[in-house]
């Protein structure tokens, strides 16, 4: 089990990187192996669990793909124990539908060994 | 078990009141006796597990007389599945050495039958 501190540590990071856009390498650097990635909803063509880095990439590539982000705002990390939360504003536009949208969402880290093991996304449309 | 449909009822009701700074009718109406309210961090005077609506009440009523809060801001909720989150800020002075003090945190509810279970408190200081 992680101390708290290391749990802070490792939201630190992950803020940092998701403020500077740098999603993939905080994939590559605080993420595990055995990451597990679930969404509160399901969405059409987006399982609502995602396993292991090579799928959580693939997830995070299609997002940037599907996205123009106009505007993103990181507030956290909020440790407790091994888990931290983070909350996420965002602006933008899918390239298809040139529909723009503003959202918003908690997600719910959990930390094993210093490695993030699960993340999990908390919103509601 | 709750569908996301319920939780996501007893958290917008949540929100409602805790606007309002009405949260001993929140506790009223939609915590359990089962109650559990967790804190990241231990603090003087307070333990960070406290159990059952009584103790609960106690908990909030020391917050109030110990605490004049100038604005409070609550964004959600955000469900998953039995889960529901809350983003609060808060600026608020002590009253006893009459520091002031902006503060947030995540709080992550679960819910029960339809009603509060669990309440956990994520931030760092």
């Amino acid at each position: 089990m992680d101390t708290p501190r290391e749990t802070l540590e490792v939201g630190k990071k992950l803020v940092e990187f998701c403020k500077k856009g740098e999603n993939m390498k905080a994939i590559d650097q605080l993420y595990s192996p055995e990451i597990e990635s679930l969404e509160a909803m399901s969405m059409p063509g987006m399982p609502d669990t995602v396993r292991g880095l090579d799928a959580i990439r693939k997830k995070n590539t299609e997002w940037d793909q599907a996205m123009e982000v106009h505007a993103m705002d990181v507030e956290g990390p909020f440790p407790f124990g091994d888990r931290f939360a983070v909350h996420y504003k965002f602006d933008a536009t899918n390239k298809k539908d040139k529909k723009r949208m503003k959202g918003e969402e908690v997600a719910l880290y959990t930390v094993r060994n210093g490695k993030i093991v699960k993340e999990e996304f908390f919103y509601s449309m």
